[in-house]
């Protein structure tokens, strides 16, 4: 059987494989017609042969190239924008407009473009230059970057094309992308585009490889890899966590944006103040993508009240008259009932949902609204913590502000953390309370807002302590901030001028602001 | 029998003791009489717990108030120094000066005041601002921080006074020192001088903890509790190794300096320049505190040539002609003739050493100095890299430039890498084929000069790729950079202008540089 080709130094090669799959149309539940390859060791070999030689190539690249790279790639994305949400559509059945078109693929090329302002500015090198000692220092490119990229977004986070990619390769590295296995398609088109891109632009043709599916044991082999410098993840918690084991193991970063269920405290005034307003914007941000958002609101906590049980009420009505939407994949299904389960198992009562979704012919469950009360909460924090990822909220409902913070602070860590007070002030005395608590367990705090968007700021930490991420100090949206991730800190020590990087030598031009002799210049 | 108090929540308490310990004049091989417990889980549970409510605490003081903690604690330690010192040359036989009292002592106190200027200044945070869409971000504490500090430092790496110890209380973080056990007496002395520091600037008592010893089992439970933050150490690779395994699985960040040949690079035209000079700038640097550095140059690469052999008969001579000094421990005595019976077996030649220390009374081996040829390293490169912490160096005679480059190749991460190129430029060709070899590999790429002084300076990078350390973005020495091993990245989304720490507010008035939508300010 002929397979897709995957993308080995600068080449669609036909792969050593060792198996075959098919994306599926998950609004259908029909196969796709293109048969992709389960690469074997020799693909990833290989694919990693030539990352480390375009690393190489890369080191004596002006860094001008780079960002023309990248800034034709998003220029080549635009130009077969229909294409692209057309094959993205037809695999993950997120919707056309606006989601793809109009949203997430003008975040894409926000963000490549933003990478190539940076990797033309080296801003996020951060020179330091100490005179009288002759020390200087910046970061620099760390070696070839894997990628590996989440089911939600094809685009945006897609592994030859979103957020880590960009990083990668503006900071100077070549990345080896491993596709979601939910959309090879997409990727793969990506992918010929990023060549395309290379092509016209002069840098290495390996500057990106892409294989679609490995066995686990090749993926941990890959990431191991002298010739590896770091890896980026975004996904599931279980296949996460065992990479992360194998590359620590290893001495190699990696950077993983794992489960989080975004906890949102409303605070008594405030539900008395707009209780209704409230349970309608949680509504929504919870249904928006089907939920299938890393910053999901997925666990609210509220002071039992009547008007709690009027927005539960509310939440639950709004859950109900909304419709189903299409979840990314059968497995996406299954794992959101076996996390319904999960919950009710250790004491969470169905207020609407849990079980099949309606009028949808897609992979699919019911909007479904859980609750449960502080005290069972507390009895296996842990277990009620189970992220269900998808149309899914659970409403932990406590019987004071002093159980809230006891629930806080039995909280992993999570990307985001919101808190909803009036505007009277009734309820700043409680937020003091609580906000340090919080602030602790999460990379993003919010106020009076839902976490569900995540802006391509510098100031955005799409973060946050473990288990939400591997590592607390580091983002992966943002820039120039994304891009410390795979970087190497190099400090230059009595080197001769003419053999520093531009950015650290005395006559330095560019616009890089630096700290030379402790001020900033 | 009565054992040395343990500091936990700002009381010299006895300590529940699973066994005891005496440190030893390494000078004269006797013990010294203070008795120290070995703890149980008791003890440092008690510490977590201490150390935490210390963390809660430290979030709403003034920044002021730390700095003045970190600066009456220098003051402190000047104003102690003869008693420092003392007790530090008794229990690791370094001298008492210039060593110790004049070079590590100011060093000690002067990481101090950098760390309190920057945890005033707060400079360290790097705070970003985005107007448009309200989102703030700025590094901000991390938690209880457990220091290990290392053998040969008892002052400048210190558990209770080092760099890192400073570093994590200039960020925000209460510590908990476990002493290195060569030196309980001086880390003690230093908790009593920051306990009294504490109390002077009215910081939490418990802002320090110090235990002296554990069991592995205990300190890896230690550095896992959920109460801690983040962990330093700085010491043997296998002990490093077993706690980085712990806390990557716990999802703790920890931060590791661990063993480092240090390579250094003499290319064939600068040896015939002034190849006696070097080889005695070598013998110097080598043999310099018995060797005991993290940055000493413990392996040289040179090209075969007349001059090189006369460099190493040189080397040899100085070597032999050498005073031989005294090591820190009967541990580093064994452990440094193992080291020379691994790099015998795997094929080096001994030009001079390897032999008992002659005329020294405390534990010593002879300075040492072996040497092998290029194939015979590249036959097992990484048994050829075992570290050998001491009066010791390997010198790798290369059959060409090509063979140097198979042997950086196949280096491990090191904390440094040193090039000598000649002054007439005939090197130059060379070094600009390895050099980009050597900079990936290494944290500090120096030219024509030694790796053995670490400034303390903001350009330093005393880190450096695995297995040097755990991961190469970070520095354990130079200020500000320093403290970001003990942060976590925290944005603040849409959060109520009263509630934002001041570094981030529209009125700040501070010195701290801050990105304002784009624009340092």
């Amino acid at each position: 059987m002929t397979t897709e080709p995957v993308l080995i130094a600068g080449e669609w090669r036909e792969s050593d494989t060792t198996g075959t799959f098919q994306a599926e149309n998950p609004a259908t539940k029909e196969a796709l017609a293109p048969v992709f390859p389960v690469s074997s060791w020799l693909d990833c070999d290989q694919a990693l042969e030539a990352a480390a030689a375009a690393f190489v190539e890369m080191q004596d690249l002006d860094v001008a190239q780079i960002a023309e790279f990248l800034e034709r790639f998003a220029t080549l994305i635009e130009e077969n924008s229909d294409d692209l949400v057309s094959l993205a559509h037809a695999e993950t059945g997120l919707p056309v407009s606006p989601r793809l078109a109009d949203v997430e693929l003008p975040r894409t090329t926000g963000q490549l473009r933003q990478a190539a302002a940076a990797a033309r500015s080296q801003n996020w090198t951060q020179p330091v230059i100490d005179s009288a000692n002759n020390i200087r220092s910046c970061y620099g490119s760390i070696g070839p970057v894997c990628v590996f990229g989440p089911n939600n977004f094809p685009f945006a986070f897609g592994s030859a094309s979103g957020g880590d990619f960009a990083a990668a390769i503006a900071a100077g590295n070549p990345v080896i992308a491993k596709a979601n296995s939910s959309h090879p398609g997409t990727t793969k088109r990506f992918a010929e585009l990023a060549l395309e891109a290379a092509q016209a632009t002069d840098v290495p043709n390996s500057i990106v490889q892409l294989i679609y599916r490995s066995n686990h044991d090749i993926g941990q082999q890959m990431i191991t890899d002298q010739r590896v410098g770091a890896t980026g993840y975004t996904g599931a918690r279980g296949a996460g966590l065992a990479l992360k084991k194998a590359a620590d193991g290893a001495g190699k970063p990696i950077y993983l944006e794992l489960s989080s269920v975004n906890p949102v405290v409303f605070l008594s005034a405030v539900l008395e103040e707009k209780g209704e307003e409230l349970a309608k914007e949680f509504s929504g941000s919870c249904l928006m993508g089907t939920g299938q958002f890393c910053t999901n609101p997925g666990m609210v906590v509220l002071i039992q009240s009547d008007e709690a049980e009027k927005f539960i009420d509310t939440v639950a009505s709004e859950f109900e008259n909304a419709a189903t939407g299409t979840l990314l994949s059968s497995s996406v299904e299954r794992s959101l009932h076996e996390s319904h389960g999960v919950l009710v198992g250790a004491g969470a009562e169905v207020c609407c949902g849990t079980g099949d979704g309606k009028e949808n012919p897609g992979y699919c469950v019911a909007n479904t609204l859980l609750r449960v009360d502080g005290e069972t909460f507390l009895r296996d924090p842990e277990t009620m913590q189970t992220e269900a990822f998808g149309n899914s909220s659970l409403i932990v409902v406590a019987d004071s502000l002093e159980q809230v913070q006891q629930i806080l602070k039995t909280l992993e860590g999570n990307l985001t953390g919101s808190i909803y007070s009036a505007t009277s002030g009734d309820d700043d005395e409680a937020y003091r309370v609580i906000a340090p608590i919080l602030r602790k367990k999460v990379g993003r705090l919010l106020n009076d807002k839902m976490p569900t968007g995540v802006a391509v700021s510098p100031a955005m930490n799409h973060g946050g302590p473990y288990p939400a991420t591997g590592h607390p100090g580091f983002t992966a949206v943002g820039i120039p901030g994304s891009l410390l991730r795979f970087a190497m800190l190099q400090s230059y020590d009595n080197v001769r001028p003419e053999r520093l990087p531009a950015i650290l030598r005395d006559g330095y031009q560019g616009s890089a602001q630096r700290l030379i002799d402790g001020v900033w210049t």
